[in-house]
């Protein structure tokens, strides 16, 4: 890592404040939104022990063996509506992301898991094993430093840096960008795939019924999640970083894994499931070699498609410039047109009958 | 560290569904919560920057100079209810914690948090730089994995462990003490008492005039904050675990540091501040350790009290013992009485007329 520079922000605060009155003033217009019942859980989990004798008069003895740590669970903040919808709404964030992807956005406005809160699904917004109030794991892990603001950036399509892609549905001004960034949030231990499959199951026999909403690397154990739990009605994926195929159908390349028993990749096939992916996804290979990742997730995806399809499944792909629906970044939910793209997803689960009360 | 022998809980499962069910049917009998506004910011924070030129086209390339990293913000969930009152409570959990320990309990019961939402207060609960949601942080950790829990269960006086304090506010079930511990999470980076207080009092330019609430490790940077930014306009401080003496008045063994110059210490003597302390602290030195750091901090609280007054402040300190109320650990707002307890505080705010709309 170069040596890195400290710049201090004390000239910003004139610009929050400017920017939180017309703000606040802008969403009090709206309506109030009516809770029954809101608060906070961790689900699952897994228990470790040390050997030895814990000495109670002197606990802060070191080593001080006999003791557990608790870990490895999810975290989840749940607001259920007035009169809410029979199914509720499982929101799980991706890489370097916290619950935060689902809650605002980068300029301050309501996010999806609001936007969906209005229309009277109950929502449960989860933070995966080793990830914001998630934090307590059974594994240990060493957290960087390492300027990578650019890098993200760049892989999430808002452009090539320092570049705006064309069209954009991403707010433009210093502060926004200042406050995305500050929606990263690194990993507190070693977690693996299981680990957040199984807390999220644990999530679900809280929830009851539900339809699981995931975003870029909550994908891969989304689609594992709807295998092990049938509380989960429903698949809406946004941007999944990879696919669960069966064995022997695996295509070459995938970053999915090697393929699942037949028996467990069917019950894919039981649910619907719908797919979104943004804008500015080339369709030939380029010379930038974030816009080829995501070429080759579109077109995995699509594949993905036909092989659950084949198999009885009801997986539909939309790639958003295809219905006319341009500028997306890798952040749909929280992008400039979120509240479109929220009816264009309750427009799908009015279609699949999952908006009842 | 002695070798860890990992334990799965399935058979938790059955116990949380048969919770769930009769503790959500508890809940539903409350009032609607009625809230114009709801979200996620981030407050404050520095930034790094790396040398070299970044590479958009290549941005995995390691090392991947020319990059920022956006961190040591705080990160905040707020909501206000109809017809707010004109002060906002901002929340300041303590080590190890997030703002988890003002959003729920143990047993799942209403946090703190949210019974003065009812009482009409917006709410802003803050999770600290390197905590939580603000996990981006410009100096690196290493996060461990040692089985701590007992350690902490004894210095919270839940009681020296495996025992219960007698008629301690706790609830004694193992599922309740598996939440507890669930409800700790890591430092993601270096953290300084003056990252926080920066960032808390970006927090209070955009809540404007507010009351701080803090816990435990919270207390000492949430003097500071009060000191550096005027919206503080009262402290209510739940066993804080240090206090800012002025210059040349800091008593033997002080945990607060070496004292203030006087006319940043007597900002303090400006608003009206109240703090809490619960049972088990004991009125002479124990064997036990954990209960002797208390009698410390108490007696420290008391002289502190005192010098503030003496200055022409107006500290309380309230001994809950002393006023009839048994049982308290070191978690007063969420203990079994926190609706016991959140009046004595709404009293307290009502009498230094902080209650007002």
């Amino acid at each position: 890592m170069k040596k890195p520079l400290k710049i201090y922000f004390s000239s910003i605060c004139l610009l929050i404040m400017g920017y939180t009155s017309s703000y606040a003033q802008k969403k009090f217009n709206q309506k109030p939104l009516v809770i029954v019942d809101q608060g906070a859980f961790s689900a699952g989990g897994s228990v470790i022990k040390s050997d030895g004798v814990f000495d109670a008069l002197k606990p802060w003895n070191v080593p001080q063996g006999g003791q557990t740590r608790h870990g490895d669970h999810a975290d989840v903040f749940y607001q259920i509506p007035q009169k809410a919808k029979k199914h509720a709404l499982v929101f799980l964030h991706g890489y370097g992301q916290s619950r935060r992807s689902w809650q605002t956005t980068a300029d301050g406005r309501e996010g999806f898991s609001d936007l969906f809160l209005r229309k009277g699904y109950s929502t449960y917004l989860v933070d995966q094993p080793g990830r914001g109030a998630a934090g307590q794991t059974t594994k240990p892990a060493q957290v960087t430093a390492v300027p990578d603001d650019q890098t993200w950036y760049t892989q999430f399509r808002i452009g090539l840096y320092p570049a705006f892609n064309a069209g954009i549905q991403f707010p433009k001004d210093s502060l926004s960008m200042d406050k995305f960034f500050r929606m990263m949030t690194p990993n507190t231990g070693s977690v693996d795939e299981s680990m957040v499959v199984n807390a999220m199951s644990s999530v679900f026999d809280r929830s009851g019924d539900g339809i699981l909403f995931t975003h870029s690397a909550g994908g891969a154990p989304g689609w594992k999640t709807a295998i092990k739990n049938e509380h989960v009605k429903a698949i809406v994926a946004i941007e999944p970083g990879g696919f669960d195929f069966p064995e022997g159908e695996v295509p070459e390349g995938n970053r999915g894994g090697k393929g699942l028993p037949l028996n467990e990749f069917n019950k894919l096939t039981k649910i619907p499931i719908v797919v979104y992916f943004g804008d500015f996804i080339p369709k030939e290979n380029t010379n930038a070699a974030s816009l080829n990742f995501w070429r080759g997730v579109l077109a995995t995806g699509r594949q993905w498609a036909k092989v659950v399809n084949a198999h009885g499944g009801d997986v539909t792909i939309v790639h958003l410039p295809e219905i006319g629906i341009k500028g997306n970044t890798h952040f749909i939910m929280s992008d400039l047109n979120n509240k479109e793209i929220a009816e264009v997803v309750a427009k799908w689960l009015h279609d699949k009958k999952l908006d009842q009360k």
